[in-house]
């Protein structure tokens, strides 16, 4: 299956959750699936289904269904996930404990090969086996181990020049959890924001504007 | 300013990050800002933002600029963010503790109440002054304070469960940070989703996606 360029965003950002419930068909025992069950379960339309896998080629076997695991890592490689990326977390507070341990439980294809905080009583800490390094070394740890992947948990107030660190250190990519802009002030980089915040605040509105406060 | 029903979840979900620039500007000292200006910083054209802000009567003072102080008030008045918020966090681990946290300190519109768990070792903890709950409690405590939000931090196995008891529980809106679909399984609760994979999977897609891996 040949990978497409130039596919929308919107198509991009639904690989994930077929990722995501293919997997949990998985973990059911379900080994294989239509277009209809598969929409049906996911709350989308079987064309709906069909026109995004044909933007990576399509995936095969009209009126026999979807093989679940094959599916499953077709998408995964579509994705990207057969690819490791080195991956350091800046930030060891809350956040940035509570991230490395989960990507280092669920998400192997960001390995985690450092951690950074600037707290004296953080430094030396151990995060999940990866001991929190002194962010004063972090442009020589860079140019020995080269990770191309930073998570940014980090204080708004930090994160502009953490930023600029970054970008010339051969980061790529930046998983954002800061309220700071780095997609509108580092246009090279790579940019996914969770805005914790935003998240609240939206659901916020959708809770005041159905009338039934 | 007039609150306006049918606007576009697009233009709702802009809502936030105007509210968090206009924060920033306020940290910075600035009082008065043209939609120019404040589009530049906003990577959006002067046009998009008055289209926005008309949805919902507009902001007056054409040629003055706009009070930072005052629209991002208005703002938070359409987010609803004046209306506290009930909330109880499911799950003591790592994430339910940072987002207690992080909740009490940044968002007061939601006013944690509760936090609720299973596990032996962690019922009793406390989490910012809160105490860590019982799951088994959470039918009386529920029927006692009244809280309307929730907060999922549970694995994915637990939450179906969890969610059917919300849901009569007079949970209205969810903030979601399991992998379970709750907006698919539990329609008429209000539901945001915060899917940690999904954004990393994104985040891997783009990198991959660029010709220069």
């Amino acid at each position: 299956m040949s990978k497409t360029r130039n596919v929308s965003l919107s198509v991009i950002k639904r690989m994930p959750r077929y990722y995501r419930f293919l997997g949990d068909l998985k973990a059911q025992g379900i080994n294989r699936i239509s277009s209809k069950e598969l929409s049906n379960r996911m709350g989308l339309t079987a064309s709906q289904i069909r026109q995004d896998f044909s933007c990576f080629g399509g995936f095969g076997q009209q009126g026999y269904g979807y093989n679940v695991t094959q599916l499953q890592q077709e998408i995964g490689s579509i994705i990207g996930l057969d690819n490791k990326q080195r991956t350091i977390i800046i930030g060891a507070g809350n956040l940035g404990k509570t991230i490395a341990t989960h990507v280092k439980r669920e998400l192997s294809t960001f390995e985690i090969v450092g951690i950074f905080d600037r707290k004296e009583s953080t430094i030396g800490q151990m995060i999940s086996g990866i001991p929190v390094r002194n962010s004063d070394t972090l442009e020589e740890f860079c140019k020995e181990v080269f990770p191309t992947v930073a998570v940014l948990c980090v204080p708004f107030d930090a994160a502009r020049e953490i930023c600029e660190k970054l970008s010339v250190l051969g980061i790529k990519a930046v998983l954002n959890f800061t309220h700071f802009d780095v997609a509108l002030n580092f246009p090279e980089m790579k940019v996914e924001n969770i805005h914790i915040n935003d998240s609240f605040m939206t659901l916020c509105y959708k809770i005041n504007s159905d009338g039934d406060e």
